[in-house]
């Protein structure tokens, strides 16, 4: 039985209550008339994640973020690069049509990116439901050295980034993807949900990082365990690869997963 | 000889060029007819800054960023909180005045935060001048990591994030401060002045890195060398300590520097 790339996105949309060309998501790249041969999800359609599509015979690719650099289209100096130039070469001649689903995805319910963390971090029997952009982990008695190597074991990561003591004891843990790590989303929720620490993807470093400083020096201890962009939202992707892989048995669904970009010196 | 602080912050728009209110800056606390018996400087008026200012009996602190962890004034979600009604109370108790220059330091020629960095740097003999937000460097015969320890030697970091080959040896960097690591600024600077390495402060994870990932997939070996949103900024705000002191020597002015923020785990 063959699918189009249209069905298939329009099977996406469906699951999420919205429509294909919603907000930033479109096909950026192929022909919705397509037969699909083989899906991939991954964080971000770099070079190196469309050159693994292409050898999985994979003919459509749907990622989270945008292609060029940008969270909406490339401005005009970005555009005329020369590694934007190529990309889009490689891109038309590679025959792997391209899908973005970032609105979509965050407007399941529950946000199928926070959803694919929780999972991720083998925290969904603590789970104590969702705040607006945040889950909300009950999990008495890890310091944040253990949740920050518990994190790092669960998500294959080198490093986290860490404000605040190691040795201080956490019971209530607000979990927030992306860049959701900003003053406005995370600083009233630390107090209206007397969290004593958030984990989240990434945010302005002197937001909600100084907010914990100076909340340290007033004796309220509070924490941070900042994950990355990617790695808070590459959980959600492989979380899609297997939904889609269950509504679509006879097509391969694969997840493409990236080393970190980051390198600490 | 008695300086109030009115005339000192009409002294450092003087030599920017602008007036003591203007965009961000302005007085957030103090009376401008106080007389000044001591100039403490530093990237952020953190609690912690505050009371060293204290402790040094300084009554006039200037600073780079936000009081509320916002670059604009702080929501009304924000401002309600515990941390920040008890950081108010402790200032007007503090007696310290607090003047935020972000806008005017930038606004010298040349930009008074980048060439501080450049300076703390030790890399003024290096400099091949300023490209709209950016100091050029020219540095041959250096790799990616040598470069890397050379700034954690000279800023007395830790450790710094890089994307690239650790192994690339570089000839032309450019420099960027704060929150000017974005994609938009960054990415056509690369290629407009065939730059091998960049540094800057902070920008979002999947603009400006991305792009360096690809354009190393495309074999065009560049890379980024990330230093953190205050690591470059504070060395503009010490410069500006040692400016005000040439021009008031007869008034003490400290610059008061912190620990790092984040701790690798």
């Amino acid at each position: 039985m063959s699918i189009s790339i249209r069905e298939v996105l329009e099977l996406l949309a469906d699951s999420d209550g919205g429509s294909p060309e919603n907000g930033v998501d479109r096909l950026e790249y192929g022909d919705p008339d397509t037969a699909v041969k083989g899906i991939a999800t991954a964080f971000i359609a770099s070079q190196h994640v469309i050159e693994r599509a292409k050898s999985l015979e994979v003919n459509l690719l749907i990622t989270h973020e945008g292609l060029f650099y940008n969270h909406f289209q490339p401005g005009e100096q970005i555009a005329r690069t020369d590694v934007v130039r190529e990309k889009k070469s490689m891109i038309e001649q590679s025959g792997v049509a391209i899908y973005r689903n970032h609105d979509g995805v965050h407007r399941s319910q529950p946000d199928g990116i926070t959803y694919g963390l929780v999972r991720e971090l083998d925290w969904l029997d603590e789970l104590d439901g969702y705040r607006s952009f945040a889950a909300m982990i009950r999990l008495p008695g890890l310091t944040v050295a253990e949740i920050a190597a518990h994190v790092k074991n669960k998500l294959g990561l080198g490093q986290v980034r860490v404000v605040g003591d190691r040795t201080m004891s956490c019971e209530r843990i607000g979990v927030l993807v992306g860049y959701r790590g900003g003053g406005n989303p995370v600083i009233p929720l630390f107090e209206r949900e007397n969290l004593d620490l958030i984990l989240y993807g990434e945010g302005p470093e002197w937001e909600t990082p100084e907010y914990v400083k100076d909340s340290i020096s007033q004796n309220k201890p509070r924490a941070l365990v900042i994950l990355g962009h990617a790695a808070s939202e590459a959980p959600g992707m492989k979380y899609l690869a297997e939904s889609l892989q269950t509504k679509l048995p006879d097509i391969p669904v694969h997840f493409i997963s990236e080393a970190p970009l980051f390198e600490i010196l």
